[in-house]
């Protein structure tokens, strides 16, 4: 079965709105057997909306479409779909009483526009919206399906969890689809392929090879799909480890693993903690940390010191050395690291400061300036980074350097 | 003109990799005045691409490519873009020039397969990638447009701003194209519509309204496009007024704010400062605050007391309160609030402990229960949320409802 994701909202087409929607469903759709061929946004116009189906009709079978069910002028797309498969509009008595219930519930005026979102086709399978007033619709005609979802996302992920998946896992019949990541550190993409130039032309048909590039790593991914779900997974299983062999152990890892991922990894397994002393990266590694569950295993906290007074009454940075080097210097990111280690007591400890920018207040060093310290059981290290501009991407970059500075710390001592 | 983005890559269609590329575009290409049609992804194959390419034809006049355009076997971008257009690839000396520079500063071994990104379309304009190997084509044909950029972010965002705005600027005679947004706190969707019923229908034909609802808040949107930019920013001023006029003063502002700029604002003018105290949150509401940049003016930092040692050690919370409510409980939250208070002299205080998730470790509460407490400079105030599962969305809503919190707050001691 090939499906197409149609996300309807002008916000997408101004720049206004990121569309996350799409991807959630896309890892439902591709962990189910279902091959995505296309997703795309459009406006919320009547036309719009009847070019995106014609056009998703012609490549797929399954089409998703969020957005637009809301009870305003602005929202069009179940009038659309009730014109487009010439159906009607009634009233729906159980999700018109679902909706009262609801709006009882939070003490809200009942208006008539509410009244409008238990207006629902005919000839759909209406399926009920437990977390919201916008019920999502179900077409099916001449063997293709057209599911319409609410857009706010709590809301869409609901119905496609309790209502969509269930349906379609019924219909059956779906291949395998697998794919498996290894992340390279060190080798560029062109290198990277010539080594594997060999492996690559001897994969069977149903396997594919992608490089994915990003700034200090290579992710390498083997795709399949087949409908011998045991055959694939251990095809995808044994080509990995040959993939593997083909670099330096120490410069490859499998899964899609981040730093974090490897921190928590050693430090679990060695009963070692972890601390951080943040000034420009103001909080957004230890949040980076604390995104994944079960770091409290190592991960003790530490002290967000943007202020220069924090940094001296809390972590102990001697004013001295900030009014001789300034915050943004060597000496300030090593008694950083230190003073969280010393106040927390944990074995590894990681210290940010840096200018991020548009300014650079009384600093002496100039925007995309960043120390990162580390310090471990016996030493500190300190490195400078110029990470440039928009503030975004210095703060990212601080925050991605940092982890790897303490992953590569941590490796060395195993 | 009317535009279409068409973002290749597999990694979209499984769900591996979020796109943010087109909303970067999408942004770039509304302040210009170019009206984006549609966004599409699809997969890195000849067929798609072409399918893909034909179907933007028909409803745009320039369609901007990102993705395929590495070296290795999965980047078929090019060479289908080659033969789409009737073209052939020559090897650009400059371009070829430019990638043995980068190779030979970088110290890394320069491969035939690196060769191969400076051969290049006879007839396409190409335009020079400063940060990457990939350079991107401009083909125009029959008063069509395709531009086509490497999909790694920061290559195309540099080749969008170097090569392509400037070539479209000078295309020129685009329409302007302008949005205001409103947050409205506390007024359900269909209860605003049913209060700007009059208002939405006197709107001129060239200026739209747009409801966008999410948990606690919603955004009402005015677009519009006319060729008379002076005439457009003054009947969007001027109906953004009569639009605040429909609502309690209180209730709604002015702008795409979040509580962030609402802290900002008024603490900066009250010269009042800021502190937190985070444990479930880890960091991530020191993090929102960061992002921004002229924060230091109130934001002093805070602990992040991930580990119950350090909400003693640190912010002094008693140990025989832990022990008798546990870490998660109000009284813990309000020690929190007080004790960072205490620590950094910040007028305000936010503290947050809660269960995250997925598991409970040793506390009284169930998953999703979140205590924050906000200290004024006058008392604190704690409440108890339970914001259900998973631990994305516990952490998310714990961050934003102690930013509505203290928000609320400061408006109050206005």
């Amino acid at each position: 079965m090939k499906a197409s994701i149609i996300t309807i909202g002008d916000e997408i087409l101004i720049g206004q709105v990121l569309d996350t929607n799409s991807q959630w469903v896309a890892n439902k759709l591709h962990a189910l057997g279902v091959e995505l061929v296309e997703t795309v946004s459009i406006s919320d116009t009547k036309q719009a909306i009847v070019n995106g189906i014609d056009h998703a009709m012609s490549i797929a079978d399954l089409i998703i479409v969020t957005g637009g069910l809301g009870p305003t002028k602005d929202d069009v797309t179940k009038y659309t779909l009730v014109e487009y498969f010439n159906d009607e509009l009634v009233l729906n008595p159980e999700i018109l009483e679902d909706i009262k219930e609801r709006f009882r519930k939070r003490g809200i005026h009942f208006s008539d526009l509410n009244k409008s979102q238990a207006m629902l086709p005919k000839k759909a399978t209406i399926l009920p919206n437990k977390l919201g007033t916008a019920a999502g619709m179900w077409f099916q005609e001449n063997g293709k399906i057209v599911i319409s979802l609410p857009g706010v996302p709590f809301e869409m992920k609901g119905l496609i969890d309790a209502e969509v998946l269930p349906r379609l896992k019924q219909i059956g019949g779906f291949p395998s689809q697998v794919y498996q990541t290894y992340v390279l550190y060190g080798v560029g993409e062109s290198n990277a392929a010539d080594a594997l130039e060999v492996f690559e032309n001897n994969l069977p048909d149903f396997i594919k090879l992608a490089y994915l590039p990003s700034p200090g790593r290579l992710r390498l991914r083997l795709t399949g799909t087949h409908q011998d779900k045991w055959l694939l997974e251990n095809a995808i299983q044994q080509l990995g480890k040959e993939l593997m062999l083909v670099f330096k152990e120490e410069s490859i890892i499998e899964g899609d693993v981040s730093y974090v991922d490897v921190i928590q990894q050693y430090l679990t397994k060695n009963k070692q903690t972890l601390a951080v002393a943040e000034s420009c990266t103001g909080g957004k590694i230890a949040s980076d940390i604390t995104e994944k569950s079960g770091v409290s295993q190592f991960f003790l906290g530490g002290v967000v010191a943007y202020n220069a007074l924090l940094k001296q009454n809390i972590l102990g940075v001697s004013k001295e050395i900030i009014e001789k080097h300034s915050v943004v210097s060597k000496e300030v990111a090593q008694e950083m690291a230190l003073g969280v280690q010393k106040l927390t007591g944990a074995d590894y400890a990681i210290a940010t400061t840096g200018n991020a920018g548009p300014t650079t207040d009384d600093t002496n060093e100039e925007v995309g300036i960043v120390f990162i310290a580390i310090a471990t059981q016996n030493q500190v290290i300190v490195e400078r980074f110029n990470f440039g501009q928009p503030r975004e991407k210095v703060l990212e970059q601080a925050k991605n350097k940092a982890l790897e500075m303490l992953s590569q710390e941590i490796l060395k001592n195993q």
